[in-house]
């Protein structure tokens, strides 16, 4: 069963990870939980300020040479009769703004995130240069378990 | 930070949920949260035992015609501190054997799921015919937030 139009909505309003799925160069899938929000008809996600090791992530690698990607958001409890998932498909693009301050969705995502992530109060959002990763042209399909009524929200 | 070897195995063994990402037709990532048990250097999932709309499940189509697969294992939590993931690149095989009560690997893979799970004390554990994947030739890589201390079991 398909969970409904509202709840998907909400989900993807409050649900706070999704796994990314990115293409390898291999051409393996390759698979990290991010942390997103939603703006408008697209989701916006971080490339956050934590240091890496090795330089630029697989994932923005990845994105640069393949823009499809998949989206998954599920909850996973030992009552299987209330499992769900929502399944997205889309493309993805690297936005690395000149002046991130006069690009109106970048700061519209910032605002996103920050307002449902109050963990950034703490942790840095962005490093330099700062980027995200938006989400468009998103496909969704949805599952969940009973027949009989939609899991709780 | 890599999580220890030790950790690695252990959540393989107890950790109750993976994604599974394979690649769609269209080139599209395509994921799906599964269960799964590991018996020696391979994880198996069952295909389950319930009912579907469509005919064969995307992710038996996909591997069938493209056998590399990507499993993520990790835990979102709100304190960023304790994230953790693993994150695998296998190969997937179909597993349908004509007599499963003769298939060793089979058997054992059935026998790991039922020690795992007791769901599968009221759920049907396999389809007719009983079909399984199993995951080999696994690369394993893990990351933990923090870079004093391991993640809690």
């Amino acid at each position: 069963m398909e969970l409904s139009s509202e709840i998907v909505r909400d989900r993807l309003e409050r649900w706070p990870v999704a796994r990314l799925a990115t293409i390898g160069e291999s051409g393996c899938p390759h698979q990290v939980p991010i942390v997103f929000a939603q703006v408008g008809e697209s989701l916006w996600s971080p490339v956050d300020g934590k240091p890496k090791a090795s330089g630029e992530l697989a994932r923005v690698r990845n994105i640069r040479a393949r823009p499809d990607v998949g989206l998954l958001l599920d909850e996973y409890t030992d009552d299987w009769k209330r499992l769900w998932w929502i399944r997205i498909e889309g493309k993805a693009r690297i936005v690395q703004p000149e002046v991130p301050q006069e690009d109106a969705s970048f700061l519209a995502a910032l605002e996103a995130l920050r307002a449902k992530y109050p963990q950034y109060e703490e942790v840095p959002l962005v490093r330099t240069p700062p980027t995200m990763l938006a989400f468009d042209s998103l496909q969704i399909r949805s599952w969940y378990a009973t027949s009989t009524s939609q899991p709780s929200r």
